[in-house]
């Protein structure tokens, strides 16, 4: 059983480490909450809330519920009160803020999408580690050179995916876009910028400089459809990164781009991009950066191995990232690690 | 991705709730280790290897290998050398005390469970609370009333289980048969008490005492099978502790048993238990305990969503173990709070 997992804290220093068996439950217990509505009817109702209420809104059991709700106090993510023998739930900030829907600091999408088509993909992770291929015929039916038809392989798929892209820089996207001075670079172009929610970013920091998204035709079909802002700051230009010409840009902008793919297409990439600078353009990547020593940070080494369960590429440190650089004939490189989960490197033709 | 689970330390006090969203891929990466056979390599080697190495020795592929590796070691439970720009990985104490296999303190066996049959059932949490039953029937085909049907379900599932148990006393063993000074009770009967594990701690610390395992007649011969130990200090009694005859005691134990059942099966078993005790004989419960305020502790508040997704049980408060054990005709209860992951409960006739 998950109890099992348990390790006595004080029996030795070296069990503390296995603790980190004891997570697992809490993330399915919050990707569940957010599946069946919980924090939304929680935030909508304003006020504590049964089990059994909350269950019969939701359609569930009683019994499942209440056990839900509990192991959601016991995370610290809800809250309890006993009054009369009968326990009334009540939401957290965190959750009105970050579990909910519709909150502009929401990480509902990128948790059904996590929850849906991620951990899926990471039960497979022996057998990824064993072919050294992506596991998306497993999931989706589709072949591991086919990355994106296997990422936007349904309508509903792609919107789940935008929506993370989208709320994916809520946290993460002002250190990112400032990590350098870019107000000398007049055109931004954001290859693959999806939704735009980096895009509009650097178009806030940034005021004076035109920023564009290039996407494939139906990603900015459906930014625009479900994403786009009144009066919005940045415009959206349809193309295959690869297979088609690139607008003129003064500043080519690759997030989490080069991560997808493997060595010699970022070099075809980034040499079609070299081509096309003029002096003193050039283009700013933005992704995890491991450590040279291989020790870290944990968190990039988790993310290189989901792009192994889910596409072609890795994580990388700089100095990978500063020959292929180099390779596609940019010579001034310049690395900023932000201490955040993404970092930022500038290469200047 | 996964990555989008990062969210800065920094930013608000709220958000780093939310970093038990970064947690999953850890679990995964030692599940995927221990399947694949990595640490059991490590320690046989004893020298540091290189991932092309491990790699060969293990039929997988280099680069999906360097990746798992390097998360071990982001982790801490693996260590990483660079020597003329090879990586070579070692094993660290944890590791081989409790990840390998063959260790006293191995817990191998209990990880490859949860990896193999737990996590599958948690990845239907949100069914088991829409359905407020378990979800056998997905995974294993068997329905959701024959628990020990699915948990029996082939003679591979019945070792992977019968090891989880015999592993899952190495921690805690030794605190649940002291909790209550036992000395008293010359024969004791271990219900349910599967590879004998607990029974071999109770022999060990009740010296002057014999004891006894009672389990179905195919996890006896199992037990015995695989199991056994030379000059075993335990007995084994093959029946089922539902429809046969119970053998006369004067402590029964039913260690995590009640916590698979309903309230009537359990009222029903704990009854007959009542009716064959003579006066100052008694039962031992050991189980998780919740605290009456439904606000901890977290990990049986997990166990019992995992009660929910295998079983037909949950985990209880004392006051409901009292209620029942009251019901069953047992007035004097004592309840014993252990700090470690299971409690005692003693009630005698």
């Amino acid at each position: 059983m998950i109890s099992d997992l348990h390790v006595r804290p004080s029996a030795n220093i070296h069990q503390s480490k296995l603790l980190v068996l004891n997570r697992v439950p809490s993330l399915q217990v919050i990707f569940s909450a957010c599946e069946l509505g919980v924090f939304d009817l929680l935030l909508k109702s304003q006020e504590p809330l049964s089990a059994r209420h909350v269950a019969q809104e939701l359609s569930t059991s009683v019994d499942g519920m209440e056990r839900l709700l509990d192991a959601l106090v016991g995370i610290e993510i809800l809250e309890v009160e006993t009054t009369n023998g009968t326990a009334f739930y009540s939401s957290t900030d965190v959750a009105n803020l970050y579990l909910a829907k519709g909150s502009g600091r929401s990480l509902h999408d990128m948790i059904i999408y996590q929850s849906q088509t991620i951990y899926p993909l990471w039960n497979n992770l022996a057998d990824a580690v064993r072919e050294g291929k992506n596991q998306n015929e497993k999931t989706s039916g589709v072949p591991p050179e086919e990355v994106f038809q296997a990422i936007y392989s349904s309508e509903e798929e792609m919107l789940k995916f935008m929506g993370l892209m989208n709320s994916s820089w809520v946290l993460d996207g002002h250190d990112i876009v400032t990590a350098f001075n870019l107000s000398g670079f007049q055109n931004i172009l954001d290859i693959g910028g999806c939704t735009g929610a980096l895009a509009r970013e650097m178009a806030k920091a940034y005021p004076s400089s035109s920023v564009t998204v290039f996407d494939l035709p139906q990603v900015v079909e459906t930014a625009q459809k479900h994403f786009s802002q009144e009066n919005d700051a940045v415009a959206f230009q349809a193309g295959d990164f690869f297979s088609d010409e690139l607008p003129p840009a003064d500043l080519y902008v690759l997030a989490r781009i080069i991560h997808d793919w493997p060595d010699e297409k970022c070099l075809t990439l980034l040499k079609k991009i070299h081509d096309l600078c003029k002096p003193g353009c050039g283009v700013l990547l933005v992704e995890a950066l491991l450590f040279e020593n291989r020790r870290g940070p944990v968190m990039a080494q988790m993310f290189s191995l989901n792009m192994l369960v889910q596409t072609e590429g890795r994580e990388r440190p700089p100095s990978q990232y500063t020959q292929i650089l180099n390779k596609s004939g940019f010579c001034n490189v310049q690395v900023c690690q932000t201490g955040k989960s993404y970092d930022a490197i500038l290469a200047i033709k």
